[in-house]
């Protein structure tokens, strides 16, 4: 145990970060990987914290008109190949079906058999099968805006995978609109992008930046990408949400038509926009300490955890009712807009117990035993704090404070979060200076990663080249809330009217 | 107008039942076929009907301690070959992904590239690849029971489909459990089924038969399955949920062992159970009339459609306000588990607005027009009931009534269902009443295709097979509540002691 306390999970955050993620991911019995190359197992603690993220999300797009709709897992090559910039940026990584049942071979194994005539490519994203429904759903100006969501898992073939940051296949949605004008939806593209921020911001207590990709970085096929960016402990930035604008390439590739109010057709505007459980990575990575992970209260896979402690056989019946009664109202407690999610461990492994609900990043742990009973009190440990730091309140007193409780933790790993991007992200107008920030090496105190530099750009894509090339460094985004301001590109020196975000990233 | 109050939806059922599901699908605006063979969109109508359904059975596993996850969509086949019998089951339907990635060809068009060294299977059921992830999960008694569910796509290339009954890919939620013996595997599986018998009955307000399947008719490596049967309108079963006990057999395939309390090494007991959006053809069936489907309130894609009806512009302030006032009480009402989901319809469309919603099975269509408001009262048509069969309410009579009259919308088409049911099951044992039972044509009234006959099986094999080449008609299954009794089979006349439900099926 003594090893535990200090730390319970090695290595540490700063002696290696990378392997830090793997071994919190491990501990916290989230996730693992599958045998099929690049997939994972999403095991019960991280799936319930998917659910709870894909709930609140759910909520968030309806309030804003959209539905939900199901479509074909798979799509014909031909329709892959509409959009000629967007097959060439999935061509590379596309799961590709070409048979349709397996046959005994010679040596008494099983090869494919019954060759399709046109190869169907497992979907990477969905824009142009679901252009092909949406060209029929769209006759006249009455059937828009429409506004569609699905849930649904896709597959990219990654070479280089990591478990919820970019896997094989994944879970994600995929929004689509349509609309009959360009500026209805460039504004359906920005709303979208604020649906995800609020997401991120007040339920995942992850600050991110709004702001616009380089064309470089633009989903193939779009006109414009908008996204969000945030900060993890190592300094890199983690996109975690991305809204397009796909001007009218979409609809031309797919034929989404409709007649105007002036009866005249025209090809109609559209929009895609999407997050996936690479936001749980996210979670894990800007959250999470040496002991573990820590969950946001707002989508916990749970909120408390109640540890009956009876060490005598006479304590036991006892503490078990006075556990289970607990457990009762406040599971009949609403916190925002659920109620509170609840468990118990009866396991009899002492100190470790409390160590494995620590590792898991529950936000409460709640020690039962016979003393607290003859005081009508509870023993209250919280995520955000200190492991010994716990607090006895009064029975009542608790249940009447858990959703302040969680409401504090909540906006504790918030601010901590502000707190750590402002200590990391700095406006740089020097190039040594710039090179220096992201070479580590070179200083006295590295920080791993550098940080959010907040440079000039001039807006070419060979600075932009460049300092990939030689940093590794890409521009995260072009921050939307940006100011006019003269100044010199950090690579060229030319000039240039504003400042975007340089950083490593995910 | 006038053909249409005759029957909103050509041909009627009897007329042509199977050209009848296909044009209330279409006019319910659920779902259509997609340019994918076999595969389905799923619309938002259908997609909401189907978003209920997995909330109400999601709680109600929970309820018996099952937690989600998630597994790969890909199986190695190496993996799906580990049990004869269940690779043998799939082979014949199996999708299968052979590349990675598309390469430009001579043509100028890009084909499969990159690829793999063992082929992958788009998953048709994962009881293997599960079964991988459970033979780590599992090493002590202790670890038992696990009890986990997905909610996922899965594919099985069908030759001929039907839009939510036989589709190449579909939706559903697969059940794996593991136990420490046999006894509680038995049990679990009877539970499972039990929860899918709650599910058709109190939320699909469609009775079910449960039973057991015969050896011929169970799922591709299981010992034994059990599954619910419903009487659909044109007298078919369909099968609306299974479930399976395993015995050791995939245990054994996948390595899933344990040790027990007396620290020897066993194989463990597995069982799994599946339903699927064949739920949603199975509630279209059931249900619907010839004037489109009909949604049972528990489980409805909506409750309740306000139609404002503002012929004079004077009135349409007043009669906006009034409908949203409405909607917003009514939308703050709980109805069960979830709040009323309720729709405006704003369109100005006379009558064929209303016969919209009647053919979308909407359990309640309330007019408001001046007259209505200048009284408080709203005009309110019911699903259940002939179209013109409508009733005026005082506003917060109405408001008060609403749970009751979806209560009894439900009620009413249960028992309809049953009476059905009732009407259309005897028991036969006259071979040559057997045979005109399932022969319509021989008979002066006709019933499409027969009914359910509860016969006696001698448990031959031979005399099932000969009853399904000679009448396409199949043991359904062997009901769980039947009782010993002599007689002789159907088939052959030879002893038996158990009489079995013998019909055509979807």
């Amino acid at each position: 145990m003594a090893k535990q306390v200090k730390t319970a999970v090695t290595p540490t955050r700063s002696e290696d970060y990378s392997e830090w993620y793997q071994q919190v991911v491990k501990a916290s019995d989230m996730a693992e990987h599958s045998p099929v190359r690049g997939c994972m197992v999403i095991k019960p603690w991280g799936y319930s914290l998917w659910e709870n993220i894909v709930k609140e999300l759910d909520d968030l797009f309806k309030a804003t008109g959209v539905k939900n709709a199901y479509f074909p897992l798979f799509i014909p090559l031909s329709f892959l190949e509409k959009e000629a910039e967007h097959v060439e940026g999935f061509a590379k990584e596309c799961a590709v079906v070409t048979h349709h049942r397996l046959e005994k071979n010679e040596q008494g194994g099983l090869s494919p058999a019954g060759k399709l005539t046109e190869p169907l490519v497992v979907r990477p994203t969905s824009e142009t099968i679901i252009g092909d429904s949406f060209a029929k759903w769209v006759s006249s100006y009455r059937d828009l805006p429409l506004l569609i969501n699905q849930w649904a898992n896709v597959v990219r073939w990654e070479m280089r995978t990591r478990i919820f940051l970019r896997t094989s296949e994944f879970l994600w949605q995929e929004g689509h609109t349509v609309h009959a004008t360009d500026k209805e939806a460039v504004e359906r593209t920005k709303l979208m992008l604020d649906v995800y921020a609020q997401l991120a911001e007040e339920y995942l207590a992850m600050p991110v930046i709004k702001g616009r990709k380089t064309k470089s970085e633009r989903f193939p096929g779009a006109e414009d990408t908008l996204c969000i960016e945030a900060m993890m402990q190592d300094c890199k930035a983690l996109q975690a949400g991305t809204s397009h604008f796909l001007g009218q390439n979409f609809a031309k590739a797919s034929g989404i038509k409709f007649q105007n109010a002036q009866e005249s057709e025209e090809f109609a505007w559209t929009t895609s926009w999407g997050a996936s459980t690479r936001l749980i990575g996210g979670i894990i990575m800007i959250h999470g300490d040496d002991d573990g992970i820590i969950l946001p209260p707002r989508v916990a896979s749970s909120h408390i955890v109640l540890l009956p402690i009876s060490p005598k056989e006479k304590d036991r019946t006892l503490v078990m009712e006075f556990t289970e009664n607990l457990a009762k109202e406040l599971r009949n407690t609403w916190y925002h807009n659920s109620r509170l999610r609840v468990e118990i461990d009866y396991r009899d492994t002492g100190g470790a117990r409390g160590w494995d609900w620590i590792k898991k990043g529950i936000p409460v742990r709640v020690e039962i035993g016979p003393r607290d009973i003859a005081d009508n009190s509870v023993f209250v440990g919280r995520r955000d704090k200190e492991h010994r730091d716990k607090k006895s309140y009064k029975r009542d007193e608790f249940i009447s404070a858990i959703k302040d409780i969680l409401d504090e933790i909540q906006q504790n790993l918030y601010n901590r979060a502000v707190s750590f991007r402002q200590a990391h992200m700095k406006s740089i107008d020097d190039k040594n200076a710039f090179y220096e920030y992201f070479t580590p090496e070179n200083r006295e105190t590295p920080e791993i990663h550098g940080g959010f530099a907040i440079s000039h750009w001039c807006g070419s894509e060979e600075c932009e080249a460049k300092i990939k090339e030689d940093l590794q460094v890409t521009i995260r985004c072009i921050p939307l809330d940006r100011i006019k301001e003269n100044g010199k590109c950090i690579c060229c020196g030319q000039s240039s009217q504003e400042r975007v975000i340089y950083s490593k990233s995910y």
